[in-house]
Formats: structure tokens, sequence, C-alpha cells
């Protein structure tokens, strides 16, 4: 489990295009107040309108680790950003990338870290040991995020309900299972990073026994219905023995993205899925709502589509970034 | 994808006891070509009855590899097996082991490796990077078993399927999934040690296109009602496009192994199941046969119970071990 040391300074690299900066505008909207200011290279175009710090005063001011905030071409870590990193770990800070190439796979930074005791966190590995899932009932409550297709909002609608419960004097807890969450929440696991006999167990490990009313709020990963990565999303579903599941879903997608042969599935069909695999790890879940991805809709349209599939379905539809998930929670705070 | 040099000398260590030599008395019954003989140390009292050679004999009458066939405490090597092991890479012979222990961390015999050009094969790891899987369907068929639990049958029930096509002509290759597996075949991929994103891309590496009358014979890994391992027999079922499913028993077992909460599902049930999930990826998926391990019962027992079943599920039903699994195979062929 990565345990990461906030707050944070976001470095942006030489950035041109906002796009490539996702994880630090995440951050940035997700977890402000652990976020203390922006760092980027002169040839950097793209600003978060965060102060600005070098590693050196944000060390000084108390930073806890730099986060590399942006993608790099092909997942590779260019060798001319290496100077502020190894600046950051000179100061006394940790570095975290989400990058496909390890910081431990660059002696330099290996030995800074080493100089001064810092951490290199790889969010997208998973270095650590599970163990095999026991299946074993937990206390506490725990609600899980699914979805007809990867990237459609699992993360957002996980970290909206978060709050959502907490804004209603609900403790709960966002368990994060894929690298920008854990950057958000400070700690979890990249599930999909985890070596497959150990997924559950990655899951289990994620989000243990705890008080009676309090809700885990588990950021789901992939879906049951994609060629690739379904058996991650089994192995967290059973390995999170979610008592309530919320579905996901983009209107727009007609197909699993980047998989034109598979249709995304009806969503009653989804939910009866979701719900019979999860059963067998708690017999007792049950579907709560659906969170949809309404950027293709219309303001005139949203209402409409959102009523219909609520009559529909019997169960709340919302949109986090329309109106917010308050619905959804509203049924967790009622069971 | 590990590749294996054949013919193997199967090393016993100092075993005392038959069942841990279950990896060697497998490859001796599976792939009594591939075996030249056994070795040991003095201390050993188990014998498969084969020739005994040295290393250096072994590796003068043209052995590829020295393959440890036995289980060790705790999966850690022992010291004292390393100077064999070391005189096998010595003579030119590569060394394979499904040990947790990792050959490639013992200075000694990567020392020695390296002095040969010989190969460290650590078959229970995966060090291999697979692509994400594509979902496109690959030319030729495909069978996988699965089960209602781990451990009942996966494996002997694809080399007995492989053994059957071919002895009707029929061209068909065994793929193993698990460790002892791919000592069998001499290739393969445990896929429970591959990073969990990348399972169905490995599962499609490993049986990859090929003449449209030829059978891969897949071995199945886990089973979707296991609470620790379903989403790697998903992964592994999706990644495999199988136009068959045999689903493996054993009528003794009320529930998963190890795992006393769990009850193995009903058969027609997990008929189903299996059936649905690997329609993502195959429309035309079907189940073909069941083969159990009936060694709980009786000589008197085992008919009435087959036909039973049979009659109940429309279905073949065989035990590999008892008359064999040629009415399966006969249904692939018809097929």
């Amino acid at each position: 489990m990565h345990q990461l040391r906030k707050p944070y300074l976001l470095f942006l690299g030489d950035v041109q295009l906002k796009s490539d900066a996702k994880t630090a505008f995440g951050l940035r909207d997700w977890c402000r107040d652990d976020v203390m200011g922006e760092w980027a290279l002169p040839a950097a175009t793209v600003s978060l309108d965060l102060p600005r710090h070098s590693p050196a005063q944000a060390a000084a001011m108390g930073a806890g680790s730099l986060v590399i905030g942006v993608a790099a071409v092909g997942g590779v870590l260019p060798e001319h950003w290496l100077g502020e990193l190894e600046a950051a770990l000179d100061a006394g800070m940790d570095v975290v990338s989400g990058l496909h190439s390890r910081l431990a796979s660059f002696p330099r930074l290996v030995a800074a870290a080493q100089r001064r005791g810092a951490r290199l966190h790889d969010v997208r590995h998973s270095d650590q040991v599970f163990p095999a899932g026991t299946g074993r009932k937990r206390s506490g409550k725990r609600v899980l995020t699914v979805g007809t297709d990867c990237a459609l909002g699992k993360k957002y609608t996980a970290l909206a309900l978060t709050r959502a419960l907490q804004e209603q004097g609900c403790a709960a807890t966002f368990r994060a299972t894929g690298q920008t969450g854990v950057m958000i929440a400070g700690s979890g696991v990249a599930v999909d990073a985890v070596i497959s006999d150990f997924v559950s167990g990655a899951a289990e490990a994620l989000s243990p026994d705890n008080d009676a009313a309090h809700w885990d709020v588990i950021e789901g990963q992939g879906a049951l219905f994609h060629p690739a990565y379904a058996g991650v999303t089994l192995g967290l579903l059973h390995g999170s023995q979610p008592d309530a599941l919320v579905l996901c879903h983009d209107p727009s997608r007609k197909t699993i993205e980047g998989y034109p042969g598979f249709p995304i599935p009806d969503l009653q069909h989804a939910i009866n899925r979701y719900v019979e695999a999860a059963r067998l790890t708690n017999a007792a879940v049950r579907c709560v709502g659906i969170s949809i991805n309404s950027s293709s809709l219309s303001d005139a349209q949203w209402p409409d589509y959102a009523h219909g599939l609520s009559a529909d379905l019997k169960l709340p539809v919302v949109d986090p970034m329309r109106g917010g998930v308050r619905a959804i929670a509203n049924v967790l705070l009622a069971s």
C-alpha cells in the first residue's frame, strides 16, 4: 500500500497541453488543501493558477512530496526533468510518479533519496506482496463504483460520494485503487498493477474492518464487459465485498472505448451481472444508483434522460457534475 | 512466455515423501519421452524408478535442463541443493524451478549460468511484459478446462484431452497456464503470476492464430466462484476466447477448498455462469462435457453417478482416470 507524504508540490515539467496535466488538475480540484503550489520548467505553458514554489522553497514551507502531475511521452521520464526531482529529494521531499518509468531506475534519484532518507513512490507499480483473498466478512460498510466501461467517472463519482457523505456528518473514506486516486487520497493501491493472484487480497487489505456505521467508498476499475480488464474488475469486486454498488455510465458510448467490436451493455443487464458477481462475497449487495457522465447531453436533454432512466431502473440517477450525488448518498445514509 | 529446453533431468533433492515429489511424478507421467532420468541427494528415499544420472552425465547425454521436481519447505530453495544445480549449469544445462525462491536470487547460480550461457527459469514467476488483451478473434479452435473449484483436475483433463485428440489424428496442442503445466509442455505462462492488467493479454499470446482445424487445449485456473482467484479465471477465460468449455468437478467437495463459507455451485448454474462470461469474446462458446474427479466414488457408484449427471445436464460425463476423455474428444472432433 502506498502511503504518500502531504502536502504536495505539483510538478508540471514542460507541459504544453492542458490534457497532459490531467493528474495535476485532478489533485488541485480534489485535494486542494493538500496542495501547496506548482512548479514547472521554463518551457511549460500550462498553469494550475496556484502559487509557484521551487522545490527548495516548498520544502522549507513544509511540503512533503513533489508529485509529477503530467503525462510524459510514452510514459517515460525525460532526462531533463531529473534536476528538479533531485532538488526536491535534496531538500528532503519525497517524489511521487505515475509514469511507466520507475523513479528507482534512475541512479541519480536513488542516490539523492538515500542521501536524505527521502522516498521514491511509483504509484503505477505495486511492489508490495499481498496475501490471497480470504472472503472473510469485514465490519463497516462499503460502496464500490462500477462501470459499463473504463474511464467514465468511477473515480470522480467515488470522490463526490465520499464528500457528500462527509457533508452529511457521516464517517466516510475514499479508497483509491488507481494511480491518480492514490495521489489524491495519499494512500491506496493501483490494483491493476498487482499480481493477478492477489487482486482480491489487495482489495481486502485496502478496506479493512471499520466502525459499523463507517462507509468505505471504493474506486472501481475496468468493467465486467471489457475484454482486457474484466478480471481486474472481478477481483476488486470480490475483495471489496460491497454492500452497495453505484453503476457509472456514459450514454454517448456505444462500444467499449478502443474495442469497437464490444458493445456497451444494457444498464439493467449490467446491474444484474454486477450484483450476481458481487453476491459471492456479500449476499446483501444491491445497486443503489446510477452515476452518469452526461457531458454529451445538453442542459435541456439531461433532465428528461435522467428521469426516464430513473423510472426505468427504479433507482436514483445523478451526474456528479450536474447537481451532485446527494440522491445516492441519501440512499446509503438510510441503509 | 517460458521456453524450456528438453530433455529433462528431474532433481529430487533429499525428498522423503512421495507427495512432495508431485511435480516430478507428473512430469514422468505426462512427458516421459522428454525425461532422461532422475537425480537426488544421498538422503532422498523417494525414487521415480527412472535411470539415475548425475548432472554431468545427463548433460553429456544431451539433457537440456535440470528440473527441480520437488517441493521444498516454505517454497525456499535449500542452500545444500546449490551444489547440484551449479554442477548442472557448469555442464551447460539450464535449471528450471517452480519454487517461491527465485533462482536468480542466488549469486552462485547466476555466476554459473553466466559462465556457460545457461538459463535460470523460475516458472512460478513471470517477468515478461504482455500487452493488454485485444479481444480480436483468432483463427483455429480452442477448448478451455474450467472448474467448480481449484485443484480438481483442470490440468489433468486438458492433458488427457490433448492426448485423446492427437490419438484420433487431430492436431492439438496443450497450452500450459500453471507452473507444472509449463514444465510438462516446455512452454507456457503461469497466468496467476502475471500483473492483473495483462492476464487476458497473456492468454491471447499463449494461444495465437492457428490452422482452422487445430485445437488448442488450454489449462484452466481457479474458479469463477472462488473468493480469491475468480479474477484470474475470468481474465484467462476472456483471453482464451474458447469455442468449447469442459467443466471439471469433484463431487466430494461441498465448499471451496480452504474456504468453508463458500459452497460449490450447482453444476448447471456453474455452466451457465461460465458460458455467459465466455460469450464476451466468443459468442459461439458452449460447454461440451463434464470431467469428474471421482476418486471418492467406488467402482460401483461411478457408473450410476456418471449416467445420472449426464442425463441431467445432457452432456458427456467422463473421469480421465476411469475410462478416459474420449467421449468429450469426440464432441470436439465433430464440431
